[in-house]
C-alpha cells in the first residue's frame, strides 16, 4: 500500500479523552476512532489487524470442529424472556419497532443458538455439535471506557458446545482451552496471558476467565507462580487460596489485568427453558449439556496495544501486524525513487505485506510515523544505504539498523 | 467437510411460511434458519456463501481503489439530527440507553462517514478519497418478506467516494459501474442484472440502480432492448421514454425485477452540514462532492438462489458455491469407502473444496439432497462406479453422468 494514495492521518497528540496507553497510540497512529463514548470505528490500519485476529480466532475454532454460523443482533423479546433475562440483564440495548415486537440487541447469543440448535439435533447421533459466530455485539455499558476495552459494540467470537453428557463437556472445555492457549500466543500475548478461576454459577464451580497481565487492567487477580494459573478477586476472596495446588491467599502474587476471554459450563441453563433435548441409545429423552467460548477479537487489539509498545509507539506482533514491512524512501534522487518503487513491486510480487511510505514528508516525521504505527520490520532506502550497497534494515524492536543488500531483503522478507 | 461430522439438515417441505423460491430453497437445503420476520440465521453452508460474495465485492473495491474500514452500527441521535433524518427517514430503528444518549441503528452511513472523512481531508491533495465497509445493517422494514430480499438485518457493502469537483466524481461513478458489472458477473447473474435509471434527487437528475430480472422480483422495470438498460417505473411515469435513446414507454419491454445494488451522485448533500471541507489550489476552502456506492451481499445470494435453480434445487454458480464438489460414496464395501476417502483426502490436498456425504443415506437422500444443496460438480463413487474403473461425474446443471478415472477426476477438479 503506497502511503501517496492512501494516506495515513497520525496525530502528534492523543485525544484528551484517550484515558490508556493503547486508545492513545491506536488513535495517534490512525488505527481507530471515537464516533462516541464507547463506540469507534477501525480505520484501515485497524481493521486489518482485527480482520488478522478474527482469522487466527477462525482458524482455532475451526480446527476444534467448530462449524461457523452468523446469528442475527435483532433478538425477538420472547426468546430473552423465555430464560427471564429481559428483566435481569440489565446491559442489552432494548430497541423499539414500529412493525414488530420489541427487540433485543444481543449482548449475547444463548437465547438464540438454543433453539436454533433444536434443528439439528435429535438423536445422541447428532451430538456432540459445535457451533460459532464472529459477530457484532451490542452492551448498554453504564462506564464505556478505555478505549476498545471497554466499549457498547464491539467483535466478539462465541462459540457454544452441545453434549450428551458432562463428561463429554468435560472432554471438550479441555480441548478449548488448548485452543485458547494457542489464539493468545499467536496474537502475541501467549506470554501474559493466564487461565483464571471465576465463579461458576449453578452448574459447575468455577467458569474460567483469560487475563492478560499489564499494568492498564481495571480487573485485579491474584497470581499462583507454582500452577501458572490466577484466581479472580470473586473467588479469591470466598476461597481465600490456590484451586489448584491450595496454596494460601498470602502467598499469590497481586497483577492488575484485562480480561481477554471467558470460557464456561452452562449444563442444562438454556437447554432446559428451550427444551432442547435428544434421544439417548435407549430412546429416551435427556437435556443437552452446553457449554460457551467467548473471546472479543477488538478487546483483544487493545490488550496487545496495552502489552506491546514503546515510548515511540505499537509494536505489532508479526502474525497480526498490518503489515510486515514498512519501506521508506528517503531521497529526492530519481535514481533512488525507482529502486524503492522496484524493490516494492518484487516484495509486493513475492507475496510480502509492504506499507510504502512514499510520501514528500521529511525523514524526522516518517521515522516518527513509521514508529508510532509499529510494523515488524523497518526497510529505509536513502541515497546513503544505496552508497553502502544496499537498504537499511531494522527490527521495530531493535535499535540498530544494518545494511543489507536488495536481493537478500528480497529473500529475507519474502513471505 | 465430511457430513457424518458436520450434519446438514435438509427438508422434505419449504416452511409454511416460506413466500418465494430462494427462502423455500435456501431453507429445505440448510443454508438459512429464520429466527423471526425478516431476521435469519446464515447456517454453515450459507454463510460460506456469504462470505464468497462478500469477498468477490472487496476484491473489486479494492481494485478500485478503495480502502476498508468498519463503521459503527450505533450511531449517536446528533449525526441525524444534523440532516433531519432522525425525524424523516422512518425506517431507522431507535435505541434508548440507560447510560447515554439516544441512537439510531445505521440503515446507512452518511451521517457517520461524512464528519469521519473531516480527519482525512484538508487540501485538494487529499481527493479523491474511497472509503468503503462490508457491514451489517438495520431497517424497521414495515413488510418484512421474500426472506433474504427483505430483511430488517442484512450485510451491505456501503462505499463512499469524495471528490473535489463534479467532473472527478463522474469519472469515477463510471469506474464504479465497470466494478460492479464485473461483481454481477462474478456471482453468476451478470446476464440478468441491469443498470437502471433511478430517481436522482437534489443533486443529479438520476442515480442507478442495478435490477436482476426475475419473475420473483417486486419491482417493475421497463427495458430497453437497444441500450441494454432499465428504468425504473418513477422515472418512465415522468418521462415516458428510455433516458439514452427516447425510445418510447410502448417499445420497452415490461419485467419483474429486484434491486441489488444502488449508486448516487450525492454532491454536497452531506459535505455541507458537516462542513466537510478542503483547501483548494488557491487555498480557497471548497464543500466536498461525494458519492455512494450500495450493494448487499445477503440480498444478492438470495437473486442469486432465485436466477439460478431448478425443480430440483439450487445450481450455484462456481465462484460462490459453498464447495465446488459434492463427493457421494454409494457403497458398504470397505474397499469402495476408503477409494473414496482417499480421493477426498487427495483432491482436499489439491486444494479443491469438497463436500463429502459419507453418511449411512440411502443413494435416493443422497442424489435428492445433492441436487438441493447445488454444487456445481457431483462425484460419485460406487460398486458400479468402481467397476467400470472410476468414479461418476456430473455436472449441477447437466443430466448425464460419465465415468472418469480417479486421476483424472483429481487432475479436472485441482484448484
Amino acid at each position: 500500500m503506497k502511503q501517496s494514495q492512501y494516506k495515513i492521518k497520525t496525530l502528534k497528540e492523543a485525544p484528551k479523552d484517550a484515558d490508556n496507553v493503547s486508545t492513545a497510540l491506536l488513535s495517534r497512529a490512525g488505527f481507530i476512532d471515537k464516533l462516541a463514548a464507547g463506540i469507534y470505528t477501525f480505520l484501515p490500519l485497524g481493521y486489518r489487524v482485527l480482520r488478522k485476529i478474527e482469522n487466527i480466532i477462525r482458524e482455532e475454532m475451526d480446527a476444534l470442529g467448530g462449524q461457523e454460523i452468523l446469528m442475527p443482533a435483532l433478538h425477538p423479546k420472547e426468546n430473552w424472556e423465555k430464560t427471564g433475562r429481559w428483566g435481569s440483564l440489565d446491559v442489552i440495548f432494548k430497541v423499539k419497532s414500529r412493525a414488530s415486537q420489541d427487540y433485543a440487541l444481543g449482548s449475547t447469543h444463548e437465547e438464540i443458538v438454543a433453539p436454533l440448535a433444536k434443528g439439528f439435533i435429535n438423536s445422541y447421533r447428532d451430538l456432540p455439535l459445535y457451533l460459532y459466530q464472529i459477530q457484532t455485539k451490542f452492551r448498554d455499558e453504564p462506564r464505556a471506557k478505555s478505549g476498545l476495552l471497554r466499549t457498547r459494540e464491539f467483535s466478539m467470537k462465541d462459540l457454544y458446545s452441545f453434549h450428551t453428557d458432562e463428561n463429554d463437556l468435560d472432554r471438550f472445555y479441555e480441548k478449548a482451552q488448548k485452543a485458547y492457549d494457542k489464539i493468545y500466543k499467536r496474537v502475541g500475548i501467549g506470554k501474559e496471558t493466564f487461565k483464571t478461576y471465576a465463579g461458576g454459577g449453578s452448574f459447575s464451580k468455577y467458569s474460567h476467565e483469560y487475563q492478560t497481565l499489564t499494568s492498564a487492567g481495571e480487573d485485579e487477580i491474584y497470581f499462583c507462580e507454582k500452577c501458572q494459573v490466577a484466581i479472580n478477586r470473586e473467588i479469591i476472596d470466598e476461597e481465600k487460596k490456590c484451586p489448584e495446588c491450595s496454596a494460601v491467599k498470602d502467598k499469590l502474587a497481586v497483577y492488575k489485568a484485562i480480561e481477554v476471554g471467558n470460557i464456561f459450563k452452562l449444563g442444562t441453563k438454556f437447554s432446559h427453558p428451550f427444551e432442547l433435548s435428544y434421544l439417548d441409545k435407549n430412546g429416551q429423552k435427556q437435556e443437552v449439556v452446553m457449554g460457551c467460548y467467548g473471546i472479543g477479537p477488538s478487546r483483544v487489539l487493545g490488550a496487545v496495544v496495552e502489552v506491546r509498545h514503546d515510548e515511540r509507539g505499537i509494536i505489532w506482533p508479526e502474525e497480526i501486524a498490518p503489515f510486515k514491512i514498512h519501506l521508506i524512501l528517503l531521497s529526492r534522487e530519481a535514481k533512488v525513487k525507482k529502486l524503492a518503487d522496484k524493490l516494492y513491486d518484487d516484495l509486493i510480487k513475492e507475496g510480502a505485506e509492504v506499507l510504502y511510505d512514499d510520501t514528500d514528508d521529511t525523514a524526522g516525521v516518517k521515522f516518527a510515523n513509521s514508529d508510532l504505527i509499529g510494523l515488524p520490520y523497518r526497510v529505509v532506502v536513502s541515497d546513503k544505504t544505496v552508497e553502502k550497497g544496499g537498504v537499511g534494515l531494522k527490527k521495530r524492536r531493535d535499535s540498530a539498523e544494518k545494511i543489507v543488500k536488495v536481493k537478500e531483503i528480497i529473500k529475507l522478507m519474502a513471505k
